[in-house]
C-alpha cells in the first residue's frame, strides 16, 4: 500500500445528478433510467410498463444492473501514466498494479510516451497502439478528461482515475470533475474515482471459501477493518472505494454486488448520497435477491453530517428520512465500524435460520442472566425451554441449576463427554433457532474443550451457533485457531456486538421473506385527484386553510363540514347547517398561529355565540392588519386522537411523508415517523409502531381504539399527493387529523399547504 | 484455577438484611449503623449527630469503612480442611493457596484432625492450636458453622467460606445460610462467602504500577475479563468474589476499595443488592473520596432481572430506581463487560481533566468525520479549534484539509517529524483536554510512527491521550507493544467504547468536583407536618381525596380551594365561596377512575349547574353502588402544564420519588424520572432534566415557561413526607400537580393516598 494513495478520500457531487425535489422534468439518471436493451425487463424491472421507466414524480423506478465483472476481473489492463522512476508515487502503484495482474491473471500494459519499458515490459506510446482490446484503463495522469477520449475510441469500457485534486479541494476542483464527469457520461465508459485508491487491486485471500462479504467505502481508511477480517478468517471479494463518485457510485456497486452468487453480505461505510433514488433502487435490488446490506452512514448528528458534508461534498439528508429509507428498504443501518464487521460478518454466512428462538447457554449462571438481559432488550426472543427438554438437560446437568433458558452448566459438565450431550440436545430444540455461548475468561479445561464442542456440534447443524470469546487478550488458542477457524460458528468479542448480529440477522430473514418491493406498485401517471389539486396551487404562495382543506378533499380526505362566509348573518346560516357546536376561525391565505393570535373560536352552541364570534374575529383581524378572505364555519370534532401527517421535501429522497403525535407533544417531543415514497400500506403501518406513543392509538383509560385504519388511509393518500403535485406542493402539514374511534374514520381539522 | 471453585456464584440474602421499605422500627444493619467507636464521626459522618446515626425513617446515614486490610493481606492465614490427597477438591485449593501465600509472604498452617503433614507443612488439629493469632481462616469444610465459634475462640477475624449448597440451592441451603450468618454476626467475624471461589488469592502481576482497578463480582466469570486487563498492562489490585453475601456484601468491599490510596477505579459486576441503603452509602463514600465506580448491573429487562434474582436470590430493584440511585451517587453504569474493563481501565488511570474539549485527530477525513459524529451524539463537546491553531497546524498539513476539529492530516505528515509537531499542537490547546485518535487500520509506515508519537507526546502532558485501535486482528506491534507498553495513552478497540470511557471520565470528574453528600442533610426526626399527618392515616386503607390532599396541605402543599358538602344547597353555597368556574367531584375512600365512571364535572359556572351536577353525581355513585362520603366543590385550575408527582416504595431503596408529565402521557409514554432519598434540589432539578418532554416546562407555543421552582419544591415536600412517614404511607399519587406560569405555583389537582 502506498502512501500516496492511502490518503483521505474526499468526493463531491456533480450538481446535475442531484434529485431535485419536486422539479417536474423527469431526470435522466446516467445508465440508470433506461432499461436494458436486451429484453424488457428481465431484470425486475416491473412487468408491461411501457417507455421510460418513470414515476409520476418523474424518478426512475428501475435501474439495471451495471455489468462490472470485466472492471474488477479485467482480461486486459492499460495504465496510463505507468512509471518506474525511483521516488515517483506512480511507480509504486505500477508496481503494485503488476504485481495484482500476475494474481488474478490479467495481461497489463504500461503506457506513457515518455518510456520505452516500465518494469521490464515494452511501453506504449497510447492506448490505441493496444494489442488487444483491454477492458479496463488505470489513469495515473493528473488530468484524465483528454483520455477518455483515447479510452473510448480504443473501446475501453471501465476507466479508474487516481488522481486527486478535484471536488475535495474546492471550487475550481468541483468544475474539472464535472468536466470529468461530462466526458465519461458522453463515451458510455464508466469511471471510478477521480481520488480513488488501489483498494479495489487489493489482494483479497484465495484460501477462503464460502459465501463473502463485499466492500463499498467512501473512505480507503474506513474500510480496513473490514478487509482486515480475512485475517480472522472471514471472506472478501471485492472492495470498491468509491472515491469522488464522479461517475460510478455506491448504488452501482451495491447493486452489482447484489447480484454476485459469491456475495453473502454487502458492507457499506457511507458519508453522503450522490442521488436518493439510485440508491433507494439498488437497496430493493438486494431486498428482492434477498442479500443483507449493513451500512455505517454518518450524520447521526448535525455536526457528524456537517463535517461529513465538508469531507466529501455529497448530500448527507435529514438523519431520520435516511434512517427511514434505510429501514424500509431492509438496509441494516450501523454505527461502529466493529459492528459493521461483525454483523456484516455473520450474515454473509448464516443460513437461513429455521426459528427465531435463541438459546443462551453458559458455564455460569451470571453470564447467562448478564446475556439475556442484553439479549431480551434488544427484542430477541428466548423461548423457555419445553419441561421435557429440561428433563434431558437436567441428566447432564445438576437439578439446582436453571436450565430454562439461559441454560447454566455449572461448569464441571463441559469437561467431559456430557458438554457436547448438551449442545446437541439445544439444537435439536425445534423453538431453538440461534444457539449462543458467552465465554467471558480463558480456562482451558473447560473453554478449549467447549469450543471445541461447538464448533463440532456446528459442522453438523444448519442452525446458527454464535460464541462470544469475552477476554480483552485474544491471543488464546481456543480463540485464534479453534474458534476462528470454523465457517460454521459466528466468533464475536463483545456480548453487544453479538446481539446486534443476531438480531440483524433474524430481522433480515424476516424482512426479505415478506418483501414486495413498493417500486413495483408506484404511481406512474397522475391520478384523478390530481387534476382537481392543481387548480387550487398558488405557485409560491401559502394556501389559506380553506384551500388546503379543499386541497384533502381531491384527495378523499375528509375534513369537517365547513363554509367560508364573510358576514355574521352568512355565519349564522352556516352553523346551522353545519351544525352546532362549530368552530369558528379566521381564514386567509398565509395566515399562521391562528390560535396564538385568538383567530379561532370553539365550541359555540348558539346564533348569538356565532354573531359575536364572527365580530370578534373581524375585529382582532383588523388590529392585526390582517385581511381575511372570509371566516370558516366549521363542524366541532373533539372525540379522537390528535395526530399530524405531514409532507416535507427532503434534499436527497425528494417529498417524504411524516406522521406523529399532535397537538403540544409533536413540538416538545418530536415523536414522528417518516416514509420515504414509495411504500405501501406495510409501510405506512410501520411507521404507527414505531411512534413512541403509539399506545395512545390503541385507547387510552378505558377509551376506544382509534381508527388507525382510517390513519393508514390518510398517510398513503398524502404520499400520493406529494408524488402527484411533487413538483407543485413544498410542504404540506395536516394538523391536527382528529382520528375517531374505530370505523369512524379521520378529519383533518387543520391543515397548512405550501405551493413551490 | 480448579474447577470445583470456578463454579458459578449464586447468593442469598439473609431476610434480616433486607430494608423493609416503611418498617418503623430503626434498622440494625450489622456492622454498619453504629459510628466508628475511636471517636466522633472522624470518617465522614455528620458533625454533631447525637446517638445512631440514623435518619427519620430509621436506616442508618453513616457507615464504617471495614478495615479489611489483613483480609487481602494477613499475616497468617489458616487452612480449615486442607488436603494433599490426591483427587480431592480441597487439594488443589490447598496447593494453590500455599503458592498464594508464599507469593503474598504470608504463614499458612495447614488445619485437618485428620493429618499429620499437607504438603510437607506440619497439620493441626484445630485453630486452637495455632501458634499465632491468624488473621484469616480459609475454611474448605462443608459445613463452616461449627467452626466460627473456635475462629472466635482463636481471635480470627476473618474467614472465607468455599462450601456451596447454600441459598443457591434451595430453602434448606437459605436456611443453613441463615444460621452461618447467625454465626458470624455473634462473633464479629467478618466472612466471604460461602460459595465464593479463589479469585480473592488469584496471582496479581506485581510489575505494573500506577493506579489500580479493584474489581467486585457476583461470579467468578464475569469477572474474568477484567482481570485479564492485567494481560495488555493494566494494573489490578483486588478482586472480591462476594459469593452468597452471608456476611460482607459489595458495599463493604466497594467502600473499602474507594478508601485505598492504590486504588484508582473500582469495577463492579452487580447482579442483586443485598441492602440499598448499604450500596448507597457505600457509593457516597466513593464519591467523596472521588473515586470513580464503574458497574454492569444484570435487570434491565423484566425477564433479565428474573433470572439474576433466581441465579442470586438477591433483590434486584426495580431497572428505573437502580439507575437513578447509581446516577445520584455518581456510579457510572455500564452494559457490556467490554465497556466495564474500557471505561474503568480509563478511569483508574487519567488524571483530572484541565478542560472538556475533545479533539479528535486522524490520518483520514472520514475517520474523523465518523468519529465526531458519534462523539458527539454521544455528548462530548468537539471545539472548533481557533484560528490560530488552524494557521499553527496548516504549517504541517495541506490548507485544504480540514483542522477545525476533527483534524485531518492528510496522512503524510505522519510519517515523518511533523506528526509529533501536529500532536503537541493540539495538546497545547487550553480548550482541549482529551485527544483521541482512532486508527483504523495497520499501515506500519503510518500508524508505527504515530503511535510511537502519540505514547511519546503522552508522556510529556497531564492531558488525557486516547487512541482507537481499529483493527479488529489485535496482534500487530504498534497496538501490542508502542500503545498497550505505554501507561499513559489509553487504547482502545472500538469507538463506542472510547467514547464511552471519555464521557464517564468527563462527566466522573463534573461530579465529584460538585458533590455534597444527601446524608449530610438528611432528615434525622420527623418535621412539624408529620404529626398532622399521622392524624389522617388510616392503615390498610386508600385515603378519600379529601383525606389525600389534607396531607398535601399538611405538607404546605397547595391544593385548590374546595369543600367537602353532602347537599346541593351546601354545594352552591361552596361555589360561592370557592369562586366559580368550579369542578365537583364525588368523595369516597378507595374512590378510583372517577373520571371514567363520570364522577367528575367541569367547568360549572353557574348555581344551576352546581345543583344539577350535584344530582347527576349523587345518582351515578347511587348506580354504581358507591357510598359517598360527599362531593368536592373544588375551584377550577386551568392553566398550566400537568404533572404527576408520586411516592413508590421500591424493595431496596425504600420509598422513592416519582416525577413526570401527567395526564394521559404518563400513562402511554411513562416519561417519569425517579429520586432515590436522601436526595436535595440539584438532584430534583436533574430529575426534571431526565424527562424527555421537559421542554414542556420551558413554555410551547409562546406559552409562558411553568413554575419550575415551585415544581421542585413540591418534589422535595413529597420526599420529606415520603421519609416521615415511611411506616405509615404506602403510595401517593398527586395527578395532576398543575405547575402554574413562574411565579404562580404548582396546585395539585387530585391526589391518591394508599396507607400501609
Amino acid at each position: 500500500m502506498l502512501g500516496s494513495t492511502y490518503g483521505s478520500l474526499t468526493t463531491h457531487s456533480s450538481p446535475a445528478r442531484v434529485v431535485a425535489c419536486g422539479a417536474t422534468p423527469p431526470h435522466t439518471v446516467h445508465g440508470t433510467a433506461a432499461p436494458p436493451a436486451g429484453g424488457p425487463h428481465a431484470d425486475g424491472s416491473p412487468a408491461g410498463a411501457a417507455g421510460p421507466d418513470l414515476d409520476v414524480s418523474g424518478r426512475p423506478l428501475y435501474a439495471p444492473v451495471p455489468d462490472l465483472d470485466r472492471f474488477f476481473r479485467p482480461g486486459a489492463v492499460a495504465v496510463v501514466g505507468a512509471s518506474d522512476s525511483e521516488g515517483r508515487p506512480n511507480t509504486g502503484i505500477t508496481r503494485q498494479l503488476i504485481a495484482w495482474a500476475e494474481r488474478v491473471g490479467a495481461r497489463l500494459y504500461p503506457v506513457n510516451p515518455g518510456r520505452d519499458h516500465v518494469f521490464g515490459l515494452p511501453c506504449l506510446t497510447s492506448v490505441s497502439d493496444l494489442p488487444e482490446q483491454a477492458d479496463l484503463a488505470v489513469l495515473l495522469v493528473a488530468d484524465p478528461v483528454p483520455v477518455i477520449g483515447e479510452l473510448a475510441d480504443a473501446k475501453i469500457r471501465f476507466a479508474v482515475a487516481f488522481a486527486s485534486g478535484f471536488a475535495e479541494t474546492g471550487a475550481s476542483g468541483a468544475a474539472a470533475q464535472d468536466r470529468l464527469a461530462e466526458a465519461v457520461a458522453r463515451t458510455g465508459i464508466r469511471l471510478l474515482g477521480p481520488n480513488t485508491n488501489l483498494n479495489a487491486f487489493a489482494s483479497f485471500r484465495e484460501d477462503l471459501d464460502g459465501p463473502a462479504i463485499a466492500l463499498i467505502t467512501q473512505s480507503g481508511h474506513q474500510g480496513r477493518p473490514v478487509f482486515s477480517l480475512q485475517e480472522l478468517g472471514i471472506r472478501l471479494s471485492h472492495w470498491a472505494p468509491t472515491g469522488n463518485e464522479a461517475d460510478l457510485e455506491t448504488a452501482d456497486f451495491l447493486s452489482y454486488f447484489a447480484s454476485r452468487p459469491e456475495v453473502g453480505a454487502v458492507a457499506a461505510y457511507i458519508e453522503g448520497f450522490k442521488d436518493g433514488r439510485s440508491f433507494l433502487l439498488a437497496a430493493d435490488r438486494a431486498a428482492r435477491n434477498k442479500v443483507p446490506v449493513v451500512a455505517v452512514k454518518v450524520g447521526r448528528t448535525e455536526a457528524g453530517a456537517r463535517t461529513a458534508a465538508s469531507h466529501t461534498g455529497k448530500l448527507t439528508g435529514a438523519d431520520a428520512v435516511v434512517d427511514a429509507a434505510m429501514r424500509q428498504f431492509g438496509v441494516i443501518r450501523v454505527d461502529g465500524l466493529d459492528e459493521l464487521q461483525d454483523t456484516a460478518a455473520l450474515l454473509a454466512r448464516a443460513r437461513t435460520p429455521t426459528a427465531d428462538g435463541v438459546a443462551v447457554y453458559s458455564i455460569s449462571g451470571g453470564t447467562g442472566a448478564h446475556f439475556a438481559d442484553l439479549a431480551t432488550a434488544a427484542g430477541l426472543t428466548l423461548p423457555a425451554l419445553s419441561r421435557a427438554k429440561q428433563d434431558e438437560l437436567h441428566q447432564w446437568i445438576p437439578d439446582y441449576l436453571n436450565v430454562a433458558n439461559p441454560v447454566d452448566s455449572g461448569g464441571h459438565p463441559v469437561g467431559d463427554w456430557r458438554g457436547r450431550m448438551i449442545i446437541d440436545a439445544l439444537l435439536a430444540d425445534p423453538s431453538i433457532g440461534v444457539l449462543i455461548c458467552p465465554i467471558t475468561g480463558p480456562f482451558p479445561p473447560m473453554s478449549d474443550k467447549l469450543a471445541q464442542d461447538l464448533v463440532d456440534a456446528a459442522e453438523q447443524t444448519d442452525k446458527l451457533v454464535c460464541v462470544v470469546w469475552g477476554s480483552p487478550v485474544g491471543t488464546e488458542d481456543a480463540y485464534r485457531h479453534t474458534l476462528l477457524g470454523s465457517r460454521r460458528v459466528a466468533t464475536f468479542r463483545t456480548f453487544a456486538n453479538c446481539v446486534t448480529a443476531v438480531r440483524a440477522h433474524l430481522a433480515h430473514h424476516r424482512f426479505t421473506a415478506g418483501y414486495r418491493s413498493p417500486f413495483d406498485d408506484a404511481p406512474r401517471t397522475p391520478s384523478p385527484s390530481a387534476r382537481k389539486a392543481q387548480d387550487l396551487m398558488r405557485p409560491g404562495q401559502q394556501l389559506s386553510e380553506h384551500a388546503a382543506k379543499q386541497l384533502l378533499r381531491a384527495y378523499g380526505i375528509r375534513v369537517p363540514r365547513e363554509q367560508l362566509v364573510t358576514s355574521a348573518a352568512a355565519a349564522v346560516r352556516a352553523a346551522s347547517l353545519v351544525g352546532y357546536p362549530v368552530v369558528m376561525k379566521a381564514s386567509a391565505p398565509q395566515l399562521a398561529h391562528k390560535t396564538e393570535l385568538g383567530l379561532v373560536k370553539t365550541g359555540l352552541t348558539s346564533a348569538s355565540q356565532v354573531r359575536d364570534a364572527y365580530r370578534e374575529l373581524a375585529d382582532i383581524a383588523r388590529h392585526e392588519g390582517i385581511e381575511l378572505d372570509g371566516v370558516l364555519v366549521c363542524q366541532m370534532v373533539e372525540r379522537g386522537v390528535e395526530m399530524v401527517v405531514g409532507v416535507t421535501a427532503d434534499r436527497l429522497f425528494g417529498p417524504t411523508v411524516t406522521v406523529g403525535l399532535g397537538g403540544v407533544l409533536v413540538e416538545v417531543l418530536r415523536d414522528t415517523a417518516v416514509g420515504v415514497p414509495p411504500f405501501g400500506e406495510d409501510r405506512a403501518r410501520a411507521m404507527l409502531r414505531e411512534l413512541r406513543g403509539h399506545a395512545l392509538l390503541d385507547g387510552v383509560r378505558g377509551g376506544p381504539p382509534a381508527d388507525v385504519d382510517a390513519l393508514v388511509e390518510v398517510v398513503l393518500r398524502v404520499q400520493r399527493m406529494a408524488l402527484d403535485l411533487s413538483g407543485e406542493l413544498s410542504e404540506l402539514d395536516i394538523n391536527p387529523l382528529m382520528v375517531l374511534p374505530r370505523g369512524q374514520g379521520a378529519v383533518a381539522l387543520d391543515a397548512l399547504a405550501v405551493c413551490h
